[in-house]
C-alpha cells in the first residue's frame, strides 16, 4: 500500500489544478453467476491513487475545505460473517483521512455541491448512480467524466513519484519470481495450463493478483491468446506475457519467450537476438524529451534489418520502416504507459496515450501504437517488440498487396509454424535515462536457458 | 462440456413446459479497471444449461418451430489478434444447433416475437438491453424475468441428469486433487496465501476455474473469510472451502478442516468427530421425499448432543434444537442446492431453495438455511455442518440472552480461540439413497492426517 502521505500529496496536487469539488468513486464488485458470487474486486485506479482505499463502493470528495472519505458502514451481522471490522473512522484514519462519513450520506451531499465534477468508473451500477445523482451521463466507453479532471488526472498519474516507483519495484520482484518459476516448470509434455498455474500461483502465494490474465501459449503469434489449451512439444517456443499487481494497485507487465526443450534452436536464437537487440535499443531511448513513436520506429528498424537479412523483405531500410513493411511480422506497438493500470489511464481512451495534436495513424501496425507522447521523467512505459509469423497476416492479400514489391511471400512460407517471440520490460524514465524496473527477470539467451534448467523454487 | 444431445434435451424439456418463444442471454464480460482488461467471463447458468455455449454475449431463442443460437460474428481483424476462428455456423453445429444467426440480427427478432418471455442475467448491460428491447424491467436483484420460465427452469435444472452428474463427478476429481495438494502443502510457518495458491493452482493446471473464491483460513470461525493474510501456526486448524468448476459450468463445493501441524489435538479431534458424525448422519438422510430442513436439524441434533456433553449447553436435546440453541456454535444452514451454480439457481432468489408454501424462518441460525424442499431424485445438495467459536456471537447479548437458561457462557470462554471446523461434501440424491460425488477427498481423521503427511504431487 502507498503511505497516507503519498495519497495526500496526490489529492493536494489534483486540488491545486482543479478548483471546486471533485467526487471520485471506487466502484462496486461485479457479479459472477449468482448474487453471492462476486468476480474479483478491483477499485477504480484514480480512486486508489487518491486514497489507497480498497473498500468496495467507497467514494472520496475533494473540496476546498478538505477531503472526505465515504465508507459503507458494515451491516449489523458483519462481524459474524466477515469477522471483527474497524469502525469507518478508524479505517479512514489508517488511510490518512481525518474526515470520514458513512456512504449512506453521499446522496445528500452530491446535489448540495454546485459545480461538482465527477469521473465515470468501469462499474455500470456506479455510473448509473452518478448519472442519476448529477444529471450528467457517465459511461465507461463514451462519457468518462469531467474533461478538465481527466486532463489533470492524466498529467499527474502518468508521472510516478518515488513512492509509486518503489511500490512497482516491489511488485516486479514477485513478477520475477513468477517468471523464473514458469521457466523452471517448463518441460516437454507439460501443458500451457500447468505452466500458467505455476506463474499465477507464485503471484497468489505472495498475496498478490495478476494485473491482467496472463498469456501462456505456444502460439505466441496469436497476440491476444488467453486460452491455455495446448501441451508443450519439443521444438516449440512458449510465450508468457504476465505480471503481478500489488495491493497498492500498481501493475507490472512482462513478456518472455523461451524454448520448451530448454535450448533455442539456431533459427529461434537468431530471431530472439534480433528482438532483444530491438528491445535494448528502444529501452536506451527512454529518456525525457524523446517521442515515443520514435522509440517504436527504432525497434521497427532493427527488426526490419533482420527481415532483410533473412530475405523476407528487400529494399531500403528507412523506406521499409516508413511504409510499415515490418508490421507484417511486428503488427503491434512497442508499448504503452503502465502504472495503476496495466495500460495506464486507458479508461480515458487515447487521451492519455496521445497528447494534444497527436492522433493514431491509420497505417497497419502503427494503428496499434497505444502511446505517442514525448516522454517526461516519472513516466513508466513498457518496451515490447516482437516477431510473429501470423498466417492471418501473411495470407491476407489486403494486408500484403501494398508490399508486393518488397515482401518475399515465398521466403515467408518456410517460416510458417515458427510462432512468435516477444520480449517486454517495464521502464521508468528518469532524468538521467532509462531505469528498467523488471531488470531481474532472465532475458539473455544464456539467462533464459539457465532459468529453464534450474530447479523450481517451492512457492508453497 | 455437455454433449449436444444433453442440451437439446434441456431445450425440449423447457419448450414442453412453456409455450411461446423464450429468449435466454449469455451476458457479456465485466470490466476490471480499463476496457481491455476483462474480469473472468462466466456465461449465465441457464444459458449454459440450454446451449453448452461459452461465447460471450451469445443468446438462444427457443421457439415452436425450433431453436436459434445467436452468435457474435468475429470482427475483421479477429484472426490476427485471437487466431483463426470457426464460422458461427460451424460453432453452432458443434453445439448441435442447425440454426445460427449473427447476434447483430437479434434486435430485429425480439420485437417481432409476440409473447416473448425472457430472463435477466447477472450482467447489467445485458439486463439494460433486455429492458430496452422488451419494455419490461430486468434486474439481477429485483426483476429476474418471466415467473413461469423461472419456475420451469428451477424444476428442470434442480434435477441433474446422468450427463450432468458425470460432468460433476469429473470436476470432483480435480477438486479432490486440489484438496489433497493443499493438505500436503500445509506446514507450520507457511501461509494461507501459499496453501491457497496450491489449491487454486491444481485446479488451474487442469484447465478449470474455481467455482467461487476459495476460503483458506486459520480463522474458520469467520464464515465468509476471503482474505488470506495469516501465517500458519502450530496448533491452529486450517479450514479450506473450495471447489472446481468444469468447462461444462458444473460446480463443486467442498470444505475440509485440518491441523496445521499434521495431528489433531484431543480437543480438535473431539470436535472434528462430532461434526463428522453430524455430516454422515445428514448425508444418510439425503433420500427422495426427505424434507431438507429435517436434514439440517439432524446435524443440529448431533452437534447439540456434543455441546451438552462438553458442558456448553444444558437441557433437553429436542427442546434445545427446537429453540435453535446449537446456532450459537453452528449459525449457518447445513447446505444448499448445487449444480451449474455453486448455490444453484440462487439468481432467482429463494424461489429455488424454498418450494411453494415454505419461507425462511426468522430464528437465528435457521434464517441462514438456504434450502427447504422435499428432496427428489436428481437433486444435488451440499451437506456441511460446522462448529465455530465466534466471539461476535458469544459476546452478543442480543443473541445469547434467549439462551441464558441453557447456555454456559463461562464454559464457552475456555473455547475462545478454537476457531472453526466445517466438513462439506456434494451429495447426489438417487432413488436408492445418497451418492457422495466428492467421496474421494480425505475426510476421516486418519485420512486427513495421512494426506497432510503425504508428499505434494507435482501439478506443474
Amino acid at each position: 500500500m502507498l503511505p497516507p502521505a503519498a495519497t495526500a500529496r496526490h489529492r493536494d496536487a489534483l486540488r491545486e489544478r482543479i478548483h471546486g469539488p471533485i467526487l471520485v468513486m471506487a466502484g462496486r464488485p461485479q457479479l459472477r453467476n449468482i448474487p453471492i458470487n462476486h468476480l474479483p474486486y478491483r477499485a477504480d485506479s484514480t480512486f486508489l491513487w487518491l486514497t489507497g482505499c480498497r473498500v468496495p463502493g467507497a467514494a472520496v470528495l475533494l473540496d476546498g475545505d478538505g477531503d472526505t472519505l465515504f465508507l459503507p458502514r458494515p451491516p449489523a451481522d458483519d462481524a459474524l460473517w466477515h469477522g471483527p471490522q474497524p469502525t469507518i473512522q478508524a479505517q479512514g484514519q489508517t488511510l490518512g483521512f481525518g474526515r470520514v462519513r458513512p456512504l449512506s450520506e453521499l446522496p445528500e451531499v452530491v446535489p448540495q455541491r454546485s459545480g461538482l465534477r465527477t469521473l465515470a468508473t468501469t462499474d455500470p451500477a456506479t455510473n448509473r448512480w452518478l448519472t442519476e445523482h448529477t444529471g450528467r451521463p457517465h459511461d465507461t466507453r463514451t462519457e468518462q467524466g469531467d474533461p478538465s479532471v481527466i486532463e489533470a488526472v492524466i498529467a499527474l498519474r502518468s508521472k510516478l513519484d518515488a513512492f509509486e516507483i518503489d511500490a512497482t519495484r516491489a511488485v516486479a520482484e514477485v513478477t520475477e519470481a513468477a517468471h523464473r518459476a514458469a521457466m523452471a516448470a517448463t518441460r516437454i509434455g507439460s501443458h500451457e495450463a500447468r505452466v500458467g498455474a505455476v506463474f499465477d500461483g507464485v503471484i497468489a502465494a505472495h498475496g498478490l493478483t495478476t494485473a491482467y490474465d496472463s498469456i501462456v501459449t505456444v502460439h505466441g503469434e496469436v497476440l491476444h491468446n488467453f486460452h491455455r489449451s495446448h501441451p508443450l512439444a519439443d521444438g516449440q517456443l512458449l510465450l508468457l506475457d504476465g505480471g503481478a499487481e500489488g495491493t497498492s494497485g500498481y501493475a507490472t507487465d512482462v513478456t518472455r519467450t523461451w524454448p520448451v526443450n530448454g535450448r533455442f534452436s539456431p533459427r529461434q536464437k537468431a530471431v530472439y537476438e534480433a528482438v532483444l537487440e530491438a528491445q535494448l535499443h528502444s529501452i536506451q531511448m527512454c529518456r525525457p524529451g524523446t517521442r515515443y513513436r520514435d522509440i517504436h520506429l527504432a525497434s521497427a528498424r532493427v527488426l526490419t534489418r533482420f527481415l532483410v537479412d533473412e530475405g523476407l523483405l528487400t529494399g531500403d531500410l528507412d523506406s521499409l520502416v516508413e511504409r510499415g513493411a515490418h508490421a507484417l511480422f511486428f503488427p503491434h506497438g512497442v508499448g504503452h504507459l503502465i502504472g495503476l493500470d496495466v495500460h495506464d489511464l486507458e479508461l480515458y481512451g487515447d487521451t492519455a496515450g496521445y497528447g494534444p495534436g497527436r492522433t493514431r495513424s491509420t497505417q497497419f501496425g502503427l494503428n496499434a501504437l497505444r502511446l505517442d507522447r514525448d516522454l517526461v521523467p516519472g513516466n513508466v512505459v513498457t518496451i515490447e517488440p516482437g516477431f510473429y509469423v501470423v498466417p492471418a497476416i501473411l495470407a491476407n492479400a489486403d494486408i500484403t498487396a501494398p508490399f508486393a514489391d518488397c515482401f518475399h511471400a515465398s521466403a515467408a512460407e518456410a517460416w510458417l509454424g515458427f510462432g512468435g517471440i516477444r520480449i517486454e520490460d517495464d521502464v521508468h524514465v528518469t532524468p538521467t535515462g532509462p531505469d528498467v524496473l523488471t531488470a531481474g527477470i532472465p532475458k539473455t539467451v544464456a539467462e533464459v536457458e539457465a532459468a529453464i534448467a534450474a530447479e523450481l523454487v517451492p512457492f508453497w
